[in-house]
């Protein structure tokens, strides 16, 4: 396994290999990692010749009040779990050489990056394309791997692939979650005992709402209420956004039928937590 | 020569050409060729293993009350130049296939688009970035070639290519022009003999401004001035913009020094001419 730091050098090292046919794949990561994106990994290394990994927290997708400063930071125990999954290549960039002075250029999704998530943070869709644009152009994957907890960004990234035209599959492996439920984030480690364990919440909320859907419910509007319901019950949690919405557009629906994406977003403390689930 | 209308079949075409470890220079154009897109053709025959031209008015860097329906279309013509030039393939996707419903995803350079031309035209560049970040995806050139005459055109795609670290080099060919001195435009089919005689006036005063600078004048003011007095007595003109600016971030220079760019745009009738020079 080998580590570049340079987006010069990376950009020639992945051409080397494309040129040798052999495929990529791809998983961009913000690093300290978990299940979910050793499972990204596995999936790569299935499918492709060579797997690089990204590590890199991209200033552009944080707000100025969130949580860029304290995100997680381990490349040594990211380096030694990616190094024991066999990947070929860590890309390991600087701010200074993604972002050099006088940057300019942002990729944006329109109202895909504006609802739900985008609500509250209003520009984080904007650094995502962006940075994926980006790593993309460095690493010249033939497929990349993205996590269905953070669905709206797949959906985003997808639609940005096919609106750009890039030559890329897009593969979204399920969430990988802790055994109470809670989706694997980064960020689950900014809480405390008690709250990881109120936060199973959220998935269980998800899964009675899959259920009465299941049951034959086909408003949205009691799915998002019994929703709320169960969360609001767990005091800590302050609820961001409950949406049931269409899992391609991500366009709100008035009658639930097909394929439904139910997703939520709440605040533990200062933690954003998010998840979903599709029914 | 080879014309394909499809995104998909022309970037599989290009990838197999790539995969066969062969060079691909690609000249972006709307059409309506002349000499100043010949020029470009020829730069890139020179340089690649094959020719890739795109022919596509593309609508969004026309804004609403622009020449989008008008702008002069005569692919039979084209077809004929490119074939002489030797092209291999020409690109001629439907608006359609390049904007299907739905479509979301654009590209800004920030403030490099919303300056001179951005000024009056300030959707223009968002539309020219989005097509070209496309174009290139499709066509995964080695080399794309520009124009110099559409100088804010050329500094937007190379930020962008930097930015979005795309692996392209982007050559820029000088402003090809009349014998009297009018830079080669499609858009000079919209003028009468008249006010064709009359355009000549803009680069009269554009040799005019790099005179004075080799002569020493230092003050931009100075310059913009003498360039506009000589423009204002062409009575059939309205001048949009004249600047004196850095060539590479396009600011403003308080003092002349080192190369330095003079561009202007002008209205004649409703045909808006643009021209510039590096002094």
């Amino acid at each position: 396994m080998k580590t570049v730091s340079s987006p010069e050098k990376m950009s020639a090292v992945c051409a080397g290999i494309k040129s040798n046919k052999q495929t990529i794949g791809f998983v961009p990561t913000m690093g300290a990692l978990h299940a979910g994106h050793l499972e990204l990994v596995r999936q790569a290394k299935k499918r492709c010749d060579r797997v690089v990994v990204s590590v890199f927290v991209n200033p552009t997708q944080f707000g100025p009040k969130e949580d860029l400063k304290k995100y997680p930071r381990n490349i040594k125990k990211d380096s030694a779990l990616l190094k024991k999954e066999g990947v070929d290549l860590i890309f390991l960039p600087s701010n200074k050489s993604m972002y050099p002075e006088g940057y300019k250029t942002f990729v944006e999704v329109g109202d895909l990056g504006k609802t739900m998530c985008g609500v509250s943070r209003p520009d984080h869709f904007k650094g995502v394309a962006t940075i994926v644009a980006k790593l993309f152009n460095i690493v010249k994957p033939d497929i990349a791997f993205f996590g269905a907890k953070d669905f709206q960004q797949q959906a985003i990234i997808r639609k940005m692939v096919q609106d750009l035209n890039m030559d890329i599959k897009i593969i979204t492996a399920p969430t990988v979650r802790e055994k109470d439920g809670l989706a694997m984030s980064s960020r689950n480690s900014y809480l405390s005992d008690k709250e990881i364990k109120a936060a199973s919440v959220l998935y269980r909320s998800l899964k009675m709402a899959k259920g009465l859907i299941k049951k034959g419910e086909r408003d949205p509007r009691t799915v998002i209420a019994r929703i709320r319901a169960m969360i609001m019950k767990e005091k800590l949690f302050k609820i961001d956004y409950v949406e049931v919405r269409d899992p391609d557009t991500l366009d709100k629906i008035k009658k639930i039928k097909g394929r439904t994406l139910i997703a939520l977003a709440a605040y533990i403390g200062k933690t954003r937590l998010i998840d979903n689930i599709t029914a």
